[in-house]
């Protein structure tokens, strides 16, 4: 059983601060700062470029991502960390469309997250060959796979309202249809148990900043189906992922398995930082994570339709059908959202109505859940949010 | 002036070795570990989420371009960071693509890094349409360029033989033959004044963990011509270069004038390790050091063909026509250089026999040029290369 009571422990929080924005950005574990430290000071102080042998920078992207593979349900030597997550769905949709070659349309649903949308219309613009991306609500989705689609992206979690799609279900259904599929794991991977293996999914992608707490900007990472990855020829290709990037050869030559998803020179200091996140990983079971997490979330959403009944939920009220976040909508939640910051309650607002909270066992337990509330039930109860100070909206929301 | 002994003063080098390797791997400002712990527990641990207002992290990767563009001749508000250069090459390549709509040879030269040419080619083979990437030596890109020709993609300082191109001459006669052009400075920012602006340069990429000293993997950089930059519909569209990334439209709107050559989530711990790094250069004028690498490559030229007769030359004589490095040609060089690592003298090694030695003012001087001659002289004249250890290559050579 995971003793959460120690993981909290290992996280740096701000004291008097009940944050419940994991989904967005993790907390910093209190041993990032002396790992990055020595890193810098012994590896690259002290080795400087012999630095890429020596302390094995060359194989890190692996080695990190093999500890990845194992939250995701993915095989040894399959998963690779770099670059971000736009770069690494680009590659995905890229290489899913060479395996399907005869059909155009990729099919996603308007609850994926931007970026993916972006980075394929980017894509087929390039590509100029009559591809279509087809959006569709996320509803609708399994409905929609049919033997016109090449490719299948989806994001398991809503970004918005925390609906997790059934991965199993749709990939063995669009595979049925011959249908590529990808899986955007932004809001699962940390956040709750994946089979990638057992679900036959054929790509994968995710970010390392969220349930992983890597740090602002940590690096993303890729899955590449075993039946796939020796077949795939990179859209970006890079010299990391050539065969042998020293030889400097002049011709590109796709490098071994997974290796090949690699693209230019990898963030050594940024590694170091997620490997130091992950050893809080090696402490949890994600079973225990997930059992939690929707034990939080219940609690929450009955707190807070009994406290604060001006919220509308917007997040599926069975445990098994959304991520680790919960989703309210309120008129001014953006004014909302800062007002319960400013008290202390961290979570974030998302256009153009939705409150978020994430539960993140790790490091978030019952008695947050209820302080949180109080803060909320006293921020909604007496208007506290309806002030210019809130409303006044910032750069970045 | 520059004060060549205080910039040196300010990077730890281990003692006893003389770092020659700045073309490959920038040293450890010594001010970086303090830079990045500071950040990461007042920003990262106090700020959490809220550090990409309150923090600027949203603003970084332009405040931290325009720090560079001062090194390059650009104009403010037309660099930005991220990613990796292979990545940058990509965008600039695509962008460059589509302004000369109707040609279809992207000219190189086999001197270039293959990265460069590798991520051209994915590109091509994405296209589908009939591109072809030429590659002449590097003495004939100048006959090479004609009408013909949509786009001249050079690297200005060969990174094996030091050999420089005149960007001022090649960017004209492009011009006038209707070609865009892409230089990579890889080897030139912080190595020489650049003058991007004064070239009338289309697009340029270049990376920072080299004369830089951003630390290993840090981002890469990209230039637009102000006159173009409004023009291009990036290939990568990811979020960060959307409009509005927070408002979460599912359409791609092209943000404005940079801003859109930026894809994914910013690195904003490597920026930080960056942003110390650039302080250094605060403190450095450009001419200054190329006036001093210039001395530093003629003395160490001079040194080794008198006491190191064994090595030839592989780096243009005249310091106007190369970089800030020099290379030697031996038949055991892999050996050879393995051999003055172990005597504290680092270059490296490209195959297949080169040495290469670079002259960095900011934290080299004369002194460690003969003291690094001496090491040579006795390392090549007792064959202390000649043994199997240092023979047997690494994975990483």
């Amino acid at each position: 059983m995971t003793d959460f009571a120690k993981t909290k422990s290992m996280f740096s929080i701000p004291a008097g601060m009940i944050y419940l924005n994991g989904n967005s950005l993790g907390p910093l574990p209190k041993s990032a700062q002396a790992r990055v430290a020595a890193m810098m000071t012994s590896e690259w102080g002290e080795m400087l470029i012999t630095g890429w042998n020596k302390a094995g920078w060359m194989g890190q992207a692996t080695r990190v991502g093999d500890r990845i593979a194992k939250l995701i349900g993915a095989q040894e030597g399959h998963v690779v960390v770099g670059d971000t997550l736009s770069i690494k769905v680009y590659q995905a949709v890229a290489s899913a469309l060479e395996l399907n070659p005869d059909r155009k349309v990729i099919l996603s649903d308007n609850g994926n997250f931007p970026t993916d949308l972006y980075m394929t219309d980017g894509l087929i613009r390039l590509l100029n060959n009559g591809h279509e991306l087809r959006t569709v609500n996320p509803e609708d989705v399994e409905a929609a796979i049919d033997e016109t689609v090449a490719v299948l992206l989806l994001t398991e979690v809503d970004y918005r309202t925390g609906r997790k799609h059934d991965m199993k279900r749709l990939t063995q259904k669009a595979h049925a249809a011959g249908v590529i599929t990808i899986w955007d794991l932004a809001h699962s991977a940390g956040a709750l148990p994946i089979d990638l293996s057992g679900c036959n999914v054929d790509f994968a992608v995710g970010c390392t900043y969220k349930y992983l707490n890597g740090g602002p900007g940590a690096p993303a990472f890729i899955y590449v189906a075993p039946r796939h990855v020796d077949k795939v020829r990179p859209a970006l290709s890079g010299w990391l992922g050539h065969k042998s990037p020293f030889a400097f050869d002049l011709e590109y030559k796709a490098g071994n398995g997974i290796e090949r998803m690699r693209v230019g020179t990898p963030p050594v200091i940024a590694l170091a930082v997620l490997e130091a996140a992950l050893d809080i990983w090696d402490m949890a079971d994600i079973h225990d994570v997930r059992a939690k997490s929707i034990a939080l979330c219940d609690l929450f959403i009955k707190e807070v339709e009994a406290r604060c009944p001006q919220l509308i939920l917007d997040t599926p009220r069975d445990g098994a059908a959304r991520g680790s976040q919960v989703s309210f909508r309120f008129t001014d939640s953006y004014a909302a959202i800062q007002a319960l910051i400013a008290h202390g309650v961290v979570g974030d607002f998302r256009a153009p109505d939705t409150m978020r909270f994430a539960f993140t066992p790790l490091y978030i337990d019952e008695a947050d859940v209820l302080a949180a509330v109080d803060v909320m039930k006293n921020v909604l109860t007496n208007n506290l949010w309806d002030t210019a100070a809130f409303k006044t909206k910032s750069a970045v929301t």
